[in-house]
């Protein structure tokens, strides 16, 4: 297949193609974009090397799937170029938030709701990377118990605003008195904790914790789901780890809970030993542990779930979805 | 008054200290012990040099207040020497876990619960810090509209592991490659979180999980209130953040639990700028921001509280309880 993807050298777009050459994703053809300080490079794939091409006027005739690695803070392409893509003949998917919430791009983690790709309309939303890692770790729950209530706190890696934010922390961590101005971080983010990620809006939560509330009831398809998130930047470079507090609809018990974990596709589960983000940091699974009933509320429970943002909060699962379509290709849309 | 005050090189030591100068407490006398690696130190103290002793067999005759200022982990020492301090006629601030749940033990928030003091049999226990920041900040509202439940997920600094965690962190940090074995954390701590703190005890919580609950139900004499908690390390030096959850059991609504808390002794409230632990450090009151309402529970709000952990969180709150007996002289019991 021919592949397309827009925003090559950053972060997810090098993670994309760090998927598709692990997983051995059949790649005939490899097209490049990014912004107009990568033009010129050239990026290996596959013993071969192609050019990056500026971003400004992309044809896209010829390719079968077109990435958009656009991270959080690179908004735009998609919602630019994405109608074109699908004109010429492409299946899109979106790592960006422009159209996670139209309610005609379906938004997919494979382990959860592949269903949702049948009648796609030519473009598919990867939801943001603290909604896919709680996502995963909650599907195999919600879908025997239900859930009535998630309340979950987050530590977000800096690499979740892109390279600047790795940038960031690190010139940050190399110069601990001279506090460097970041134009990503309202504050110094080394030696802190900075509970913003997006711009505040209603009620005063952050665009990130209003993407854990909304993408979470479109996944699982169930608006009556109560979510409440605290999404917090933390001085890690990679990888987002979150508390998770969940109330179910149906009594149940640990030993249940537990048994659903330990067979869902996707996640490693760990009764014994907790992850923290170091250790996960390059690794494709959602790692759970920490799984523990609250005494005090039955059918409630917290767990700690731990992913690499980059990865299954972003590339990889990218990658799932291609790789879905192509298990269905017969199904995708013809022009 | 002659203060004894015994962990004086210790980070809590140095702020208890720090704390009776900056406040004047009325120190006439100072007795300073110390392990034994500090013995021979001398520390300067409102203008005189003042030897510090090793703690072997300590006399605390003459003392009218000795604080115990081990950290979290550093214990023991209170429950060795405490009942002979107050033998010897002094009245006994703990900083450490040792007598916080002896119901014989007045566990003393000043701005939450100063009328525990009243009755105190010697002893006088300081909460843990991650606990402290939480009921300063819940206590106006629980007073008016009562807590049903808590849902906490901390962001825990360092320095709550004493000098051994900063210079821990401090390490790391400068060996960004070579990771430190440490013997303080189970982890590296630089570029990561880590979700324990203290020991895993009953149903997989922490012995850090379990304070907040105990500690904070024996503070608000309610031993109803549903308390949740995860406890996590983050790599910051000094301040504890917290994001709590809670749901009350009247009905209210944001504005009055914001008045509230603008009028509160020892908060500092802002619904514009939040606040993180880098620039709380160094400051004795509670921060309190991001106080928003759950809109899928009437009754549910979110905050998000910041203090400095060696000050509210240890120090400045045992010498506020110094201050509180001070005021109260007449109360103290007398051998």
């Amino acid at each position: 297949m021919t592949i397309g993807l827009v925003g090559a050298t950053g972060l997810v777009g090098q993670e994309i193609l760090g998927a598709l050459a692990r997983r051995r994703f059949p790649v005939a053809g490899l097209r490049l974009w990014a912004s107009r300080r990568s033009q010129g490079r050239r990026i290996r794939f596959g013993g071969r090397q192609y050019p990056v091409v500026a971003l400004a006027d992309p044809e896209f005739d010829g390719c079968d799937i077109v990435f958009f690695a656009g991270t959080e803070g690179e908004k735009g392409a998609s919602a630019r170029f994405a109608s074109r893509a699908v004109a010429a003949g492409a299946v899109v998917i979106d790592n960006g938030a422009d159209f996670r919430m139209d309610r005609k791009v379906p938004l997919v983690v494979p382990e959860v709701n592949p269903g949702d790709l049948q009648g796609h309309r030519g473009i598919i939303a990867n939801p943001n990377c603290s909604t896919i890692q709680m996502v995963v770790a909650l599907a195999p729950i919600h879908r025997v118990f239900g859930l009535k209530r998630i309340v979950v706190a987050t530590y977000q890696s800096v690499s979740g605003a892109g390279r600047g934010g790795v940038e960031a922390l690190r010139a940050e961590m190399q110069n601990e008195k001279c506090k460097i101005k970041n134009a990503l971080f309202t504050r110094p983010i080394a030696g802190n904790v900075i509970p913003q990620i997006g711009d505040f809006t209603d009620l005063g939560y952050s665009a990130e914790e209003w993407k854990m509330v909304r993408e979470t009831r479109k996944i699982f398809h169930d608006e009556s789901i109560a979510v409440n998130a605290t999404t917090v930047r933390v001085p890690v470079m990679t990888g987002h780890s979150e508390s998770v507090y969940f109330v179910t609809r149906k009594a149940a018990v640990l030993r249940q809970i537990e048994g659903l974990l330990r067979r869902a596709p996707g996640i490693s589960y760990s009764r014994e030993r907790y992850h923290t983000p170091l250790e996960v940091a390059g690794r494709d699974e959602v790692f759970i542990s920490r799984l523990r009933p609250d005494p005090s509320a039955p059918g409630a429970f917290v767990l700690w779930v731990v992913a690499d943002n980059l990865r299954k909060g972003a590339a990889t699962n990218a990658v799932q979805i291609a790789e879905a379509l192509v298990g269905r290709a017969g199904r995708r849309p013809r022009k």
